[in-house]
């Protein structure tokens, strides 16, 4: 058993009675009944997760993991070089990207993780991207760098050139389905490169027929953030720290977990609908509904958070908002 | 002419080039090239009305408009009872409504105008909703109202207990089709609320018939926060301040002006898609796509403050990240 397979065993659920709390609260606050729909099911899901019925999102934490992939270096499956990987993974760190700026916006702070950039994974064409030992050491990597965090809300993002290639992979081999249908454009590649791309993501998928652990899909296909992200969401779990899923990669990162615990991710919701054509699908996999649908597909966990604040004023809605009986006793 | 249609005459356009020049900037920052998509856009769009090529969204502020309606006070076509508006006003000013929780985390500030509590417009299933001179003094009072703004991007709301009553009458006499499929359940009224509520917007659709001119019909079917928020929204274009719109009454409300002048509402993104079954319809009439589609139908300016913080996000998406080449030039 993997390091993942025993992270996954005896997952703690919510605290249903603090969730019910807030549903019940929700119907008696001043506005009518039902008009959050959504936004009140989403501050109880917190409030499950945090197991209070005084649902708050004050720390929202964006976790990066980023890694180096083979067949990214050896087949040219991205519209960027790899070397991209680093000097994102250098932005992360000083706070000039993307998500970091969101996360400004957002009051989040944004860590970023280097599980193997400048150290890619095997050629998944033609072998498992990474042996069972520097899996295990991702898994305890990812793990760690949840255990170190301290917030009441965690965005999982991605960043490694090529990373799309192995997602189609796992959603390939575990989802089915027409291979191509799982494989887009991700950074903006090319009629050639998407091409190479589906031959890629077709070898590998080929390669693995027979295997049926979905864990060892992701070992097998995967890489390295891939792997990292399936373990800090299962360790976020553990911490019973509710997560919000980014695009594609992220999610394709955590189907594997479904297929062992169905229940793996309940503590996830989802960010965003990338426009990654395979991430709609995935998500219909799932049962899970974006919170928004813009057509984002930048990955390092942007789509996330800029949904971050959705889930703040959520639990505001229910926390900050006074019952018709509060308010008219106040008056 | 109308003080309304004053205010329609000459309206000032966008800085197409502060707009472009954001366009250039965004394919060039560190990230895949349209990645962020629409969020580009929106900043691009801010861009152009502030004017600037450094678009940002520092001081978001809401508007709620408020008022009574003879037609919820004569006939039960509303989940509550009329005074309900009086005691939500309240909460606006006191900063305990939803809206106000939200805005919390948006960043943004709320203040309510009074544009009829009390003074309820009169049934317009019998005769016109305001007399001429008090519709003026009502657009008098809402440019006043966003004239003493101080912020850089306008969430406008509204509250008056029977308001998607006068919301389906004027999309009904604008913009066609079955009547009865302009009308929903607003606040959540029972099946034969809801009959009454489609005879009433019947009954006063066919009153009006042979009205052609669209700020007329606003006038004759609409209500005081409806003739509010489209003297604001006129309002916010003569100073360039880009508005989010927010759902089914907001959205009717602004409807004639854009059968006035087309280009009317080019300053507006809007928040949110409704539940209210007519606003998705709406949305589909004036070429607008909503950001958020959470199913909400709270009303009270909710569902665009709950789409500021895209925007914000938008922004800092072009203005706290640097190109390609300020990155790499940095290093």
């Amino acid at each position: 058993m993997s390091a993942l397979h025993e992270l996954l065993v005896d997952l703690p659920g919510p605290d249903e009675a603090s969730a019910a709390a807030v549903h019940e609260r929700a119907a008696e606050i001043l506005r009518p009944s039902g008009a959050l729909a959504w936004l009140d099911e989403l501050a109880a899901w917190i409030a499950g997760w945090h197991r209070t019925d005084r649902p708050r999102v004050a720390h929202p934490v964006g976790l990066i993991f980023a890694g180096d992939h083979g067949v990214a270096a050896a087949e040219a499956v991205s519209a960027y070089p790899t070397n991209v990987t680093a000097a994102m993974f250098e932005a992360y760190r000083q706070g000039r990207s993307t998500i970091s700026a969101f996360a400004r916006h957002a009051g989040a702070t944004v860590d970023a993780v280097d599980v193997g950039i400048g150290r890619p994974t095997a050629d998944i064409r033609f072998e498992a991207a990474l042996t069972s030992e520097r899996f295990d050491e991702i898994v305890d990597i990812a793990v760690a760098a949840v255990d170190r965090l301290d917030g009441d809300l965690l965005v999982v993002g991605e960043m490694g050139i090529g990373n799309t290639t192995p997602s189609a992979a796992i959603a390939a081999a575990l989802a089915g389905g027409e291979t191509a249908a799982w494989v887009g454009r991700g950074t903006g590649i090319d009629d050639a490169g998407l091409a190479r791309k589906r031959a890629a993501v077709q070898q590998a998928v080929r390669r693995i027929v027979g295997v049926t652990d979905p864990i060892e899909v992701l070992r097998e296909v995967g890489g390295s953030e891939l792997t990292a992200i399936a373990a800090a969401v299962v360790a976020a779990r553990r911490r019973s720290l509710p997560v919000v899923l980014d695009g594609y990669v992220v999610t394709a990162s955590v189907l594997p977990l479904v297929m062992v615990e169905p229940a793996a991710v309940e503590h996830c919701i989802v960010g965003h609908c990338s426009a990654e054509p395979g991430h709609r699908r995935l998500l219909e996999r799932l049962g899970k509904r974006p919170l928004l649908d813009l057509d984002m597909r930048l990955g390092e966990g942007s789509g996330a958070m800029a949904a971050v604040p959705l889930v703040a004023m959520a639990c505001a809605g229910i926390t900050e908002v006074p019952t018709f009986a509060e308010w008219f006793g106040e008056r």
